[in-house]
């Protein structure tokens, strides 16, 4: 994997950059949308193509637990399963295995689990996260790290920090036994919003080297100011060259404070997740689709897109959809927030080609774009 | 409205023509879509112009209890609300209301109804069913008819064909007055499986005069083989040079001999209600997508289709997403079922064009077209 910046905004942190794989280039910094169980939820395979996005994320646990790495591999891999012929994240699962709580043991081996499926018992070790990443055949591939709740106090932070190293090494050591040419893992930094454990883990990933850098363990329920607080203090210490990933972010108004910081790659649930509770993410802020006041509204979802949704739909339509609870009235939405997404990336990335980015994000957060969407 | 007859079979009834309104032009044999409240389910609008439909159909009865014809109307139209600016026809919603059974009395004047909504009481008249269709600007519009059940008794069914025929004549006169200039009222004929009664229907409804003649009340739980029967005793008795529409029709097996029959026109809920029991229908039967034979199939949904979907997906995927019940996988056999019915009417009309469509007809009817899809 080649990692080159293309442009630095003079101002900020952020930059426009370029991640060339055996299989494409993607210029970041990037959203990708989440397809979980190896499908987005109200848009084709095609349709992210057509809404402009690079990058589709998939989770290595659901595809573990169904319908099997192996079975994928023999179908021809993740790309040939997904019809999705761009680029593939998958992540781990550590997050999703951790979310077990009661249901699972950690040792330092890995993360004994009941499956959520069929009770049946498995054992998550990093050895077998790479096993099964490798067989997907996916372009960026995610370690096993643990997690620990935002809750958590400095102690079990620490915990997980050195056990997210030490599952780091075996990671990488296995990883390059089994990997495909075009794959790449990340190293994933965690720590919570201690700024020193968050500086140990990243030094120690450092050490063991990796490509791109993954920032694990924020977005999962801590304070946003401290979350950016947080980022802000580690972003100095980020290696330049390296693409650098804010996991599971997050609201508009966070990706762009935080490719201000220096962030490249995003993922989230939130265009989709809000979609199936009929709330659109406009210009002009988050819309309650089943709000009556929509019910004779002949304009357009956001007057300020151009996307194909706005483009066809009155307001009005998808108001009367999603109160008859008609699914084509969550399609819509979905559809449309998923193109905010991807509206959003591509505008900071020629903001910050033509080094107008401190003004775009400005404006930006002038207006409704700010943590409240 | 226009109807001009591109090319007739030399071998059957069947034949290629043209529908021509203020708003646009349309080939026939078509097949409509159903979106009863407005929107396909499974497909946005673009997809269905995407899949090559021309004409979609939607509800009147649906429309008026929710949101109401006259929202829709200051709105702009069912053009600009649905955003399929292509043509709709709007069933008039008579077939629901009877279905409504303990809940609505039949008079002469319409039928009292309470509302499955709210439970509010309603009466429909040919009236008020004209104004609602009027208002909605819809380009093919249907008059208030009486559907009897299937097993109706001869008695009952020749009270629905004179109460139809009178309805016919009020409504013919309420269109008159209140028609925007693109909409054409179509006639229905009803009867039954009874020949003689489909003859006094249709002699009733031809005397009253209407640019195109619907066929009503099959396809509504009888016999197969009595409703092809009916139909074709009926077919030499419709006048060549008005389009024929079979209500409600069907599985592709029916719609290849239909069209045979010298029928135009089609819809039915087929394609977007199997695809939502993951049931897709391919050129070699009907697939249960369910079927854990599926699980490890990295070939196309249907081999001998190029649609979107079989170009993208493997089998695997689909199976995949159907038995996690994620929607996805419903959305993915749907699109493709409307794929395959907007072929096949492309099909059928490069046959008629070519001359060739018995040789077409047979051809499929001796693979696996017939009835069981």
């Amino acid at each position: 994997m080649k990692f080159e910046i293309l442009a630095q905004c003079t101002k900020t942190k952020a930059r426009l950059g370029r991640i060339t794989t055996h299989r494409g280039e993607y210029e970041t910094p990037f959203f990708m949308p989440v397809g979980t169980m190896g499908a987005v939820k109200s848009a084709q395979a095609w349709d992210l193509v057509d809404l402009g996005f690079d990058v589709m994320l998939s989770n290595a646990f659901h595809l573990y637990l169904r319908p099997g790495h192996d079975l994928i591999k023999d179908v021809g891999g993740i790309h040939k399963f997904t019809g999705f012929d761009r680029g593939i994240l998958t992540d781990s699962g550590g997050y999703q295995v951790f979310s077990l709580s009661e249901h699972r043991t950690v040792t330092d081996e890995g993360v004994l689990f009941k499956s959520p499926v069929d009770g049946s018992m498995h054992n998550f070790t990093p050895e077998l996260v790479m096993e099964i990443q490798t067989s997907l055949g996916s372009d960026f591939v995610m370690p096993l790290d643990e997690c620990p709740s935002s809750v958590s106090d400095e102690k079990t932070v620490q915990t997980a920090v050195e056990r997210t190293s030490r599952w780091a090494k075996k990671s990488k050591e296995s990883f390059e036994k089994l990997r495909q040419e075009h794959q790449s893992l990340f190293g994933i930094v965690q720590g919570g919003v201690y700024e020193h454990l968050r500086e140990q883990s990243l030094n120690e990933i450092l050490e063991i080297g990796f490509p791109g850098i993954a920032l694990g363990g924020f977005a999962v329920g801590e304070d946003q100011s401290a979350m950016l607080e947080s980022i802000n203090e580690l972003s100095p210490l980020l290696p330049l060259d390296k693409p650098h990933y804010l996991m599971g972010l997050g609201y508009p108004g966070d990706i762009l404070k935080s490719v201000a910081l220096g962030m490249d790659m995003f993922d989230c649930v939130l265009p989709t997740r809000l979609g199936r509770t009929a709330a659109a993410i406009t210009s002009t802020g988050r819309l309650n689709m089943k709000n009556s006041q929509y019910r004779d509204d002949s304009g357009p979802l956001d007057e300020n897109c151009d996307c194909k949704v706005c483009q066809t739909y009155p307001r009005a339509l998808i108001n009367h959809l999603v109160k008859q609870d008609n699914v084509s009235g969550l399609q819509i939405i979905t559809w449309h927030n998923l193109a905010f997404y991807a509206k959003l990336m591509k505008s900071i990335r020629n903001a910050l080609r033509e080094n107008k980015f401190n003004e775009f994000c400005d404006s930006c957060l002038k207006n409704t774009l700010i943590p409240g969407i």
